[in-house]
């Protein structure tokens, strides 16, 4: 289903040879309209890729015609060589395509700091144009794999129109967005405004509270497309709501893939003075290295959990901090709850739910555990 | 030598039960005077354990008389109860030692979240009692070791006076200090203000810059002692240069010794706007998990560089930043630099530096590989 679930789109999914084994490595996806709305999230990263710098720019317009997709080279750390050649690939697929170049986005993930192989890349955008297709989302986002074992695609369904789309990712999620590149479409009938406030406030609490290995990418990019093809205008909110389970169930999938990971942990701050101070003890506790390395061995150390909660600026007092591990208060009012022996931790999923007792406001944060599988990826070859 | 380098001082160590397996578990420090002044600096953590926040109180009254430290337990996060045990346990050897208990420090390191077995520490506070000596500095040394392979202990001579000390610490090296006991004497005659500006001036370039896994203890102790026994008064510069010796090689030995780690990482980053500025910059880098993997896989990832100095908000500009790993300037201008293949990364020590371009001030960071090793020590059991 992937980008191709909703009306107006056609995609494709080559191997332009970008990559050294032969995988797909290039996608395209393009807008058939009659819409071209569009809009966008970057990595909050200041060393940015050359293509989230020039697609930045495209998304100004709030037009978008075509989106060119490469793994196999992250196009970062490139200089003005590295612009120059994601210009040229937009400039490549306006002309195979007919289109607008400054409507075109690029996205790139990979290896940081090596130029791509123009060559191969753009003679990969002819080849991609000549294989598009109305189901080829699938095959778009296998191209856009990078360590990721599997492709990720999500689809909801609205009375009339659809949300779709594709996500690549494993390492280095973080905030303001994980290495992710993700495309979102719609056939709904939707202006640029309703788009741009719609991505905005999912992402805000999906993309962005997923924290795999606290690492922020220089590539990370989010894009909706909406081609109107429909000719249904659905209800901002009920529209705004399938953009959010779109983006909660790929962030989920990213998770659940995420590079060497063997848990998948649910930190649940609640009673907290504000959503800010949520947010805060969530990250502070999914990015401890100690706790992570714990419950990959399945110890529910909560005194790792408030170790990390100590660190934070949130309002809470020590002595009334309470916490979970799967279902039992293993803490409570800052010291020993009940038996950590009464903790099953034989699942992949993990939950922790911190309570600090200062307020009403709650937030969630996904991430995983710390395991040395993780640690070989990361370090027995560049990526 | 350790903390009885220093005339003024006895100590001990002994096994007093606290670890199950049987190994040192509680030090005495003593200062026999004339002088009983002290400094102390502790943990940021918000989430204090109860001899934290028990020498916190004795600190402000400027004289400490002697020290109890246990290993085998943290007495973190264990409620009044915890509270009372830290009380009487400087209660127990300021009876057996005829001391004023208000002038007893006590630290702990250990699992969080579990009370002592008080009848042994207080047995044990007798035992140490008994084996005070003035050679008693490295059996105290070792009986506060947790996961540390080796015990620490260092020493500087001055012109008739000296300074040494002990500390433990292995994992859990973080901000705001480490996870880290550590207790300094000196037998130079000088008063409270000049320790207590020596200790902060020393700690704050030294342990506080020891970052070996970003998380913040529970539990951090230094302290430092000065009986006034060498009736000497040094010069303040060079009484604080030594101090800062002492932290500085202690420092070093910390990061040896860290959890698992093949490599030590001295993250330089110079061209800074602001020594604050260099100060992020370095924690950033020096806590990217992916960063930390690739130099275990003694790969010149600079790219992982660049994307852990982007999250900052540091004075730069991407198109300015230089990187050189262990002499090799690999990336220049934010581009690739000098061929990757140049570096060498056989050796323990790898040195990284960044170059902001942006100023004339620097900082160091110290921190260390992320392994597969320091993943099993952290999940195969509770610590």
């Amino acid at each position: 289903m992937s980008v191709t679930a909703a009306k107006g789109f056609t995609a494709s999914g080559i191997a332009a040879g970008i990559k050294e084994n032969g995988n797909p490595d290039l996608a395209l996806v393009v807008n058939n309209g009659p819409r071209l709305a569009a809009a966008g999230v970057f990595t909050s990263n200041r060393v940015k890729a050359a293509p989230v710098l020039w697609s930045e720019q495209v998304l100004k317009g709030g037009q978008v015609s075509a989106v060119v997709l490469n793994s196999g080279g992250a196009n970062a750390c490139t200089g003005p060589k590295g612009f120059q050649d994601t210009h040229a690939t937009a400039e490549k697929a306006a002309a195979v395509l007919d289109l607008d170049a400054g409507e075109v986005a690029v996205a790139s993930t990979g290896l940081i700091g090596v130029l791509l192989p123009m060559d191969k890349l753009l003679a990969g955008v002819e080849t991609a144009a000549a294989q598009l297709g109305p189901h080829g989302g699938e095959k778009a986002a296998i191209a856009i794999k990078t360590t990721d074992t599997v492709h990720k695609t999500s689809v909801r369904a609205g009375d009339g129109w659809t949300v779709g789309g594709m996500a690549k990712g494993a390492g280095m999620l973080a905030p303001g967005l994980a290495t992710m590149l993700v495309v979102l479409t719609t056939d709904a009938d939707v202006d640029t405004g309703t788009l741009d406030s719609a991505l905005r406030a999912a992402t805000r609490t999906t993309f962005d509270r997923v924290d795999s290995d606290g690492c922020m990418s220089t590539n990370d990019t989010v894009l909706l497309l909406a081609s109107g093809a429909s000719e249904v205008t659905p209800d901002r909110a009920e529209f705004a709501e399938a953009v959010r389970a779109v983006c909660d169930d790929l962030g989920q999938q990213l998770i659940r893939d995420a590079e060497g990971a063997s848990k998948d942990i649910k930190v649940e701050v609640v009673g907290a003075a504000t959503e800010e101070d949520a947010v805060e003890v969530g990250r502070s506790i999914a990015r401890n290295n100690l706790l992570k390395c714990a419950i990959h061995g399945e110890d529910p150390n909560w005194g790792r959990v408030l170790s990390a909660i100590g660190t934070t600026g949130a309002a809470f007092e020590p002595d009334q901090l309470n916490v979970a591990i799967n279902g039992v208060w293993v803490c409570k009012n800052g010291g020993v709850g009940e038996d950590r022996e009464l903790v099953d931790m034989r699942y992949r999923e993990v939950h922790i739910v911190a309570d600090l007792a200062a307020g009403a406001a709650t937030a969630t944060i996904w991430t995983n555990d710390l395991t040395a599988d993780y640690v070989h990826e990361n370090s027995a070859y560049s990526s």
